[in-house]
């Protein structure tokens, strides 16, 4: 077992990351006297898969249990589902002492968390994260939400869980395609973190993705989460540091967008943007050669869909115009200095760097 | 000007009253470099009355504005509105360092607030309270919310304003009844301050109502709102003492649900709801009969519809234990045990108190 503590100064949560943990959560709900009644929100996937154990384990401690469905998919993070959770709480009379418990992956933290931020002005949420990406993405740093129409992500608040739990066994189910996602979420951290985990990944990388290791699984997570909450204990709302952890993602949502969520997996898009932030950071001479080869080298051993043809890097750049986190003008991007050394910086000519990029890996 | 500070511990913000304010928020948000684009959301009675005044004094102050305007009503509370709203947010451009402005009473607020708190995660709140009401209650404490079908408020956030403006001349053009109204949450506030401030109330009611002397007026405002700041400082969240604040306001609530919110406005049932607990106290030997007296013939000065039939005290009753503030079992409410001395109590029969004190008053 291990215990990670998140912090945000106003609240404090921990992460149990445990095999095998799903089956002791009741446990854990009764042990703090959480609540006596919960609502499950689950995928039929996972739903499937997973809920009957967890129901049982909270019916041998007591908690009432209430199961709510939702599609598979990221369409299901809509505020017409939010309005029918909101409905299935109100009719199985959920109390502001009762918990909402979210299993699944990335859509199902988002919008459980958002309908849990919300719904009588806030109930306890407790997150079991199936996915890899959940696991080491959102576990730490309470950001819950849904998608509008015109954007992702543009309805949300940040609400901290009081309890989330990692569960790596649950990761054997899922296809190898998400296990490969998920690690690109951890490239990430690789980058940031420093030289000595990035040296655990380069090394292990095919072993990680293989799962054939779940302890050494555990430790990779552990990791992400353990300097994600180191991160977000400084910077909840995101105003200074935790942008750090954009690395890769202005542009990484930008290619989600133009290929209208379809073609790639959100940590596909990531490996990409990690991709050009390192060409940007080479540019600006901030990284050597012998550097730029180590980290694109590594980058190359993912097993990722090839970029599409971008034929308009203008709708590109709106894109990443988009981005909520960027303020006013400028475009703010998460830059490298070397491993572990991270510069944020606003790049004003950012389509030629596109356009340069695109060019020399096409 | 009167100038009070709400602090929750986590934020703070100032709570300014003054007549004529309404011309000077433009300079305020540049002083504070609160915004460069600002959101103002009003209602189509307000908007038409208030709302040039307001876009005039952020234009001088270079502020862009988008007005968006909802129809007036209760109606407009619903996750619908929120919907368009958000759309034209993202529609309008509006970034994570600009503002939504509410212009409006208590629907205005609590709809603005709620897009405000989950909107991008969360972007700046600037409240100006256009209801006695409002200013009073909505003012204090970062609560805002929407309806949904199946009850009021059900859905919300606790989202504290950057700012809250109580200009009382824009209260000359409520309508009397509104005023009345308003005057019945501010006699909760006669009651649980205690003797003096009971006693300017008891003093002046008829002439407060009459808004003849407005600096009077933003004296019972400013008593009000200092009084609510202390108790939100004190338990933001609701788990403890700012229960005191609902006195009157368990039946409140469910008088005004039975009539289907079409026959009281809110603090007109408050005012039943306070004669119900003074009803209560004096059964439990709280208070004795001069007290009882002089409590109620207060309330009875205040020109409030007749309490219409109620046929099954048990509806009544259902929709006291809807409340959202009634955890787990049993009834909690508010009693008094003379002015400014509250009690908060789990009452258990509460259907003997409810229909004794129908017979009592019928």
């Amino acid at each position: 077992v291990k215990e990670i503590i998140v912090n945000t100064g106003r609240q404090k949560y921990p992460i149990i990351i445990e095999p095998h943990g799903l089956s002791q959560i009741g446990y854990f709900l009764r042990k703090n006297c959480l609540s006596r009644s919960a609502a499950i929100i689950t995928d039929e996937t996972v739903g499937e898969l997973y809920s009957s154990r967890l129901m049982k384990s909270l019916d041998d401690a007591g908690i009432r249990t209430h199961l709510i469905t939702i599609p598979d998919g990221e369409a299901s993070k809509a505020l017409e589902y939010t309005n029918s959770l909101y409905t299935a709480l109100i009719e199985t009379n959920l109390c502001r002492d009762d918990c909402i418990i979210a299993l699944g992956g990335g859509v199902v933290g988002d919008l459980a968390g958002f309908t849990s931020a919300t719904y009588l002005r806030g109930i306890a949420f407790i997150q079991i994260t199936t996915s890899l990406l959940a696991q080491v993405d959102s576990s730490v740093g309470g950001k819950v939400g849904i998608n509008h129409p015109l954007g992702k992500n543009l309805i949300g608040s940040f609400y901290q869980p009081k309890y989330v739990l990692i569960d790596p066994e649950l990761l054997l189910t899922l296809a190898e395609r998400e296990i490969w996602a998920g690690l690109g979420e951890v490239a990430k951290y690789g980058f940031i973190i420093g030289e000595r985990f990035f040296g655990i990944l380069e090394k292990n990388l095919e072993k990680l993705a293989s799962l054939s290791d779940i302890y050494q699984v555990s430790e990779m997570i552990a990791a992400c989460c353990q300097y994600k909450a180191t991160i977000v204990r400084k910077d909840e709302k995101e105003s200074g540091e935790r942008r750090i952890l954009n690395l890769g993602h202005t542009l990484g949502h930008a290619l989600e967008a133009v290929t209208k969520y379809e073609y790639f997996k959100h940590g596909e898009a990531v490996i990409y943007g990690i991709h050009w932030a390192i060409w940007v950071s080479y540019k600006k001479q901030y990284l050597n050669e012998s550097e730029v080869n180590k980290m694109t080298s590594f980058l190359r051993r993912f097993p990722i869909p090839s970029l599409p043809d971008i034929e308009n890097t203008k709708c590109l750049l709106s894109k990443m115009n988009r981005d909520k986190k960027q303020t006013g003008n400028g475009l703010y991007i998460v830059l490298l200095k070397g491993f572990g050394k991270i510069q944020i910086e606003k790049v004003d000519d950012v389509s030629v760097y596109i356009e340069e990029w695109l060019d020399s890996i096409q």
